[in-house]
């Protein structure tokens, strides 16, 4: 029985925001003893999962739809990175919905609630049957839930491809592969910062990331790593074939003071 | 101040052994749904940490001697791995103790207590100031809480070289360090279970794995991955030109049914 867009009963008491806390412990730090991407972006995952459970839009509440959701696009950006043996929080809130997609927007924050950044993130529905696109209309009662207008970072963009690109190619193998046998998609994230050296990173730090995630890969797929540079952004893709995997864009700034966030122009 | 090793009466009321459960969430298992082997060695580290941090010989207790753990050799056998949305167990103590070692074991249980599996662990200990070996003499008394012969699996033996070899090239980049700037020692076990294809993996699970950590590895540095195969038994190290970072001892069995652990002979 599908819920009318009008049934927004079904949001009364449910929680709008879902906050969460965790310790960032020395094993998960990267060399500059910050929090890396790759986990902030599993943590947001995590978070959005359990909200999505909470008011009734999660893995069991659409699995007999043959339903489930997929993460399309990511904008992240951030003043400060979490450090080694801090305690951060994450909190989470629906921006938006429409027939084809939901937004999701996230804020990071110290221990105390000082603002380390923001994430905005659009997701999709996967019909597992017929491997397209679902329509969420169904669940059009989650707008009474939205917030919009909290998250003052740019929506995540469609990444355009790089124009004049260097390449670098690598073959996915049996450990960049999660539980659904496709290749993990923060995987994708750690190729495209394997392409500049840890010097690099000594000396410069993410202040904004955009990703949008656009076909799966697989195990023993060769793909190429294509990025075009100018000034502080770099514009990524990768490819398998003919197929764009996804594409990214990333701004780097120099490493002190970590404060200054988004791209420089 | 030292202790002298006559000193037990720190060990009393001290606990003997320490026990964790976790959940393993579909985030965290391999192709084949089940937890894998570097999560399980992380856990195994993990809990490592906390009892000797329990105890009185973890990092806030030796860092003013400029002494840092280090973990020298790891066995592991399997009878079975956790599988997805199961809760796990795992308890350690201290199995021996000497002037340069430590051994440390581990039973690995469903949440019911039924025994997964087992795993040894050597660990010793580094001056970080000369960057060698250092005596742990001082802490001999831990003996007092050590309980040999509970673990039935072989020690983890000192791993040979392969003699003739296959090989694979891999250069390390920057997502493959951790906090301490070398590569993370995971990464070690993923470049040798990359060897083989995910059908490998689908048809073949690992029933016993040993690793013996030779040499740290930087960023940049290229490794040749060496193995050699020997019925179901696979010697395997890795080289970083004339140095050998890691030997491993890998042994697969058709993966159904999951109760033969160890290596077949």
């Amino acid at each position: 029985m599908m819920m009318k867009i009008e049934d927004k009963d079904h949001a009364v008491g449910l929680p709008r925001q879902w906050e969460m806390e965790w310790f960032l412990t020395p094993a998960e730090c990267n060399p500059q003893g910050r929090m890396p991407l790759t986990l902030l972006i599993n943590r947001l995952i995590e978070i959005a999962t359990l909200h999505a459970n909470a008011i009734g839009i999660g893995y069991a509440d659409i699995v007999e739809r043959h339903h489930t959701w997929v993460l399309s696009r990511v904008a992240v950006e951030m003043r400060r990175y979490p450090g080694v043996n801090d305690t951060y929080r994450i909190s989470t809130w629906i921006c938006s919905v429409n027939r084809l997609f939901s937004e999701r927007d996230f804020c990071i924050m110290t221990a105390d609630g000082e603002v380390l950044g923001w994430a905005r993130t659009v997701w999709g529905m996967l019909d597992t049957d017929t491997r397209r696109a679902a329509d969420i209309s169904y669940m059009a009662w989650i707008e009474a839930l939205a917030q919009p207008g909290r998250c003052p970072i740019e929506k995540a963009s469609r990444p355009q491809s790089p124009g004049e690109y260097t390449t670098e190619h690598y073959r996915f193998t049996y450990c960049d592969l999660d539980f659904n046998r496709h290749v993990n998609s923060s995987r994708y994230i750690e190729l495209l910062l394997n392409q500049w050296p840890l010097e690099f990173h000594d000396a410069n730090r993410l202040t904004r990331f955009e990703i949008a995630y656009l076909h799966e890969a697989y195990s023993g797929e060769e793909v190429e790593v294509r990025l075009s540079t100018a000034g502080s952004e770099t514009r990524a893709e990768l490819t398998a074939g003919s197929t764009a995997l996804c594409r990214a864009r990333l701004c780097f700034s120099p490493r002190e003071p970590e404060v200054q966030a988004g791209c420089s122009h």
